[in-house]
């Protein structure tokens, strides 16, 4: 498994930080059409016009730009997630549900139009990547700061170790979190937000 | 979709069953050591020293001798959770542990010892083969079993419907029952039955 990792010298100014962002951009648009797994790094160079060597002096891998377009990617996702389930004045129940419905809804929504860039973060799913892997903590800390506050709020139960509770709803929720098993949950992704917060939330029941 | 359909003329005997059962088996043995997807009727036929025109007697398609291996592959793991939930005097809770571990334990098991053939059983899950089909229903079918004594028994709550339950607990677990997933959750393998079950049932407490 390699893990991608992104050049980031320190002596690097923000003009650095400017072209990276746009090679990022234009490998995204690139990507998304004509996908991750045939385009070389001279596929893309050509393409965006700048010398392959140039784009080496930013990444050291097609897979450290494919790393940056992923991060940039689920990190829509957890925006998403974090403003739905942040509103003033919602129970930790309503909560929940919020982040099983938005994780579901802005996933699918990224599979069905933007099916290219799915399969980079499906791919990074696979393989572990440093994104995929910040995603899943970035997700279950959410489950963790609302089953906390449900039980401090005396909502949900508090015998089961908190870790134990957190642990099982992630799993739990990880046909939906995990792009690379998602795409497989395309059937049920109309009922499963219910049917899968009540049992949970039945299950965290004082 | 194709759906792989299997001849079975009336008129025909025990004697044609058994050249049935030997043709599943030689070509389970072929799949199981060079793989269903690459291997073509001749192929098979060539191995296992049967005319290609002699085994379409019998099977109108690769698939439909697939489907047969299948069925017999999925119908290992319903036998096992069948023999493991259905012991006298336990619980419904412990029916329900039972079931869980052994859903998992068997199919790691085949993914592990006859790789090739859990790739016709998670091919088969992806097309949705009628073999795949009726183990999905029949597991479900424990899961009503069990949830239904766990009711009469008290063991249970009652208060959502019967159906909502099934459905919720049968995705809940669809990780560790389709095979196109369980590939996915090897990670989980070992925590993943204790914590989903222990989830599942703090959700069915009265």
């Amino acid at each position: 498994m390699n893990q991608p990792s992104v050049i980031s010298p320190g002596a690097r100014g923000p003009v650095d930080h400017d072209i990276r962002d746009q090679i990022v951009a234009a490998a995204n648009e690139h990507f998304s059409q004509y996908g991750y797994g045939k385009t070389t790094v001279s596929d893309l160079a050509k393409a965006i016009g700048f010398s392959k060597a140039y784009i080496y002096k930013f990444f050291d891998s097609k897979q450290a730009i494919g790393e940056a377009i992923c991060a940039n990617c689920l990190s829509t996702i957890v925006a998403a997630v974090e403003k739905a389930i942040n509103e003033e004045g919602l129970s930790a129940t309503e909560r929940f549900r919020r982040l099983v419905k938005t994780v579901v809804a802005t996933g699918v929504d990224l599979f069905f139009n933007d099916r290219k860039l799915y399969d980079i973060a499906a791919f990074s799913a696979s393989e572990h990547w440093p994104s995929s892997q910040v995603y899943n903590a970035q997700i279950k800390s959410f489950v963790l700061q609302i089953v906390r506050e449900g039980r401090e709020l005396g909502e949900f139960e508090r015998k089961t170790p908190l870790d134990e509770t957190v642990d099982a709803i992630h799993l739990a929720l990880r046909p939906f979190v995990n792009p690379l098993l998602l795409q497989y949950n395309l059937d049920f992704v109309e009922q499963a937000p219910t049917l899968t917060s009540n049992l949970i939330l039945r299950s965290l029941m004082p």
